[in-house]
């Protein structure tokens, strides 16, 4: 139940780490867009093709020692349907690899609709009788700015189906604070969200004493992290921001509680960019230095636990 | 520049509606169910397809009446990366005869993210050298929940390629008011989000007043329309909520300003299910059935204003 399977995955492994899949054009090596080039023309679906091998490749190398990966929904939708197919199919092969999947689209809408993008992501539809599943991912992340209503509807679907939310509370940006950081009383609209979070989740509490229903938290905010870790016992983070937003190891430790579990930090860019990065990296050696920042990452915050 | 495209549109055709295209699987008729099931059998995609020629159907009777189409996201993504093709191909087919199409997405992320979402719904990418459009809509509904680097890219694509946003300000759902109506200082959330969109509208506004950055704002709450409309001078108004949600024409006149402009408001259900509800209708008759719901929508509007 909740969000278990994840945190299971992260004991497992060791590794309270998630890789972001936000696959711009440019990050692909151009071996692999250019073999797509060749098949496909200048076109959407050439770019959504090098990126779904770009991805495969990651995943596979990925898949042993990082329990989880976050594809990001704009990357995807950047490249048309076409984009659109890549994400289902980088869905489905890292399931196969036994990895969870974090669609990071954060979602929001009123209850009927919340229905079908909860449906859509996490659910399935019935089409004529037949059942089919349009995503498949294992969590989504979500904005609550409309409140339980646009809520519901996942839960319903966490409760039936073993899967999880993250609800937006603090995010990484640098504006975040220009509605998140308003005091509504004595307490900042970020705790507010967080509050909510907490009372969603309360009916689906799992093993761990985690919920269904996690919180994003930027790295790039240490002392909102340790502030709302002691505040939301049951609420697992999700933490963007660390590396190329310039959220560190150190501040990252303040999501974990006492036994270092209850969150999980994510990291995109450093990881598929790492042969851009890496001195004297080739292009084909892509996948592995992904791997190699992947460990390095892994041992950066596990260090500070 | 700006929402004046929209605005003009709206004049020509006296009528400050909007047509929301949120069509799930059972509100198409069955005979355009079965002519996709017979093709591509019980998938997502005989789902997609049948769709597809409900919308192509409504916008053949719509354009020429209504201003606007209005596809909401979820509903197309409920059908996989096929439903996904049909959003596409359902926003070229309304350009193609014409109509302005604003995509409910409600989509938000950091700056960096948004940049994408700006370029896939909005604008263009670059596929080796060749430009690609991978969704084109006119305008895109965005939630605000992170602030002004969430919103800027979006501001460089309205002011670049003459499209235009809507920001969630005060939702039509029953919940909104749980973080909406909380106050901060003396101004509840939703007017603090409607500050913003007069701030990030400000550089950008168009011959009848109104800035390139709309608010969403529910008919469902006629007295929070009234009183952003007096506070919200640049703001254009897409009002969800008419009809089905329990909106009614008299309180939605509240959205607009002295001239009878500054809004349009949207229905949904009521224009697409027109067919389940009309007496005597036949299934064959489905398009002209929406048509007469969408001329009843009009002078039910106009008639207040």
């Amino acid at each position: 139940m909740s969000l278990d399977r994840l945190l299971g995955r992260i004991d497992e492994m060791h590794n309270p780490s998630v890789a972001g899949l936000d696959p711009k054009l440019e990050y692909v090596p151009r071996f692999l867009q250019d073999a797509a080039f060749v098949k496909y023309g200048h076109t959407l679906e050439a770019a959504a093709a090098a990126i779904l091998e770009f991805n495969k490749a990651l995943i596979d190398v990925l898949c042993d020692i990082v329990p989880a990966i976050k594809p990001q929904a704009a990357y995807y939708e950047m490249y048309g349907w076409a984009g659109v197919r890549t994400l289902v199919e980088t869905i489905r092969y890292a399931k196969g690899k036994g990895m969870f999947v974090i669609t990071d689209g954060k979602r929001n809408d009123i209850g009927a609709t919340m229905s079908a993008y909860a449906a859509a992501h996490l659910g399935t539809v019935d089409v004529g009788g037949v059942t089919a599943e349009p995503f498949g991912a294992d969590a989504l992340t979500v904005n609550g700015y409309l409140g339980t209503d646009g809520i519901q509807p996942l839960l319903d679907i966490c409760e039936k189906l073993d899967k999880g939310i993250f609800v937006l509370a603090k995010t990484s940006n640098p504006s975040s604070g220009e509605l998140q950081d308003q005091k509504i009383g004595d307490k900042p609209v970020y705790e507010v969200m967080g509050e909510m979070c907490e009372t969603w989740g309360s009916a689906q509490i799992g093993a761990y004493g985690y919920s269904t229903v996690g919180a994003v938290v930027g790295a790039t905010y240490p002392e909102q992290l340790k502030e709302l870790r002691e505040k939301l016992p049951h609420t697992m983070f999700l933490v963007p921001g660390y590396g190329a937003q310039g959220g560190g190891a150190k501040g990252v430790a303040a999501a974990f509680d006492g036994n270092g579990r209850g969150a999980i930090v994510n990291s995109s860019r450093a990881i598929m960019c790492a042969w851009k990065k890496e001195a004297g990296c080739s292009e084909a050696d892509f996948a592995q230095a992904a791997r190699r920042e992947a460990i390095r990452m892994r041992d950066d915050i596990t260090s500070y636990l």
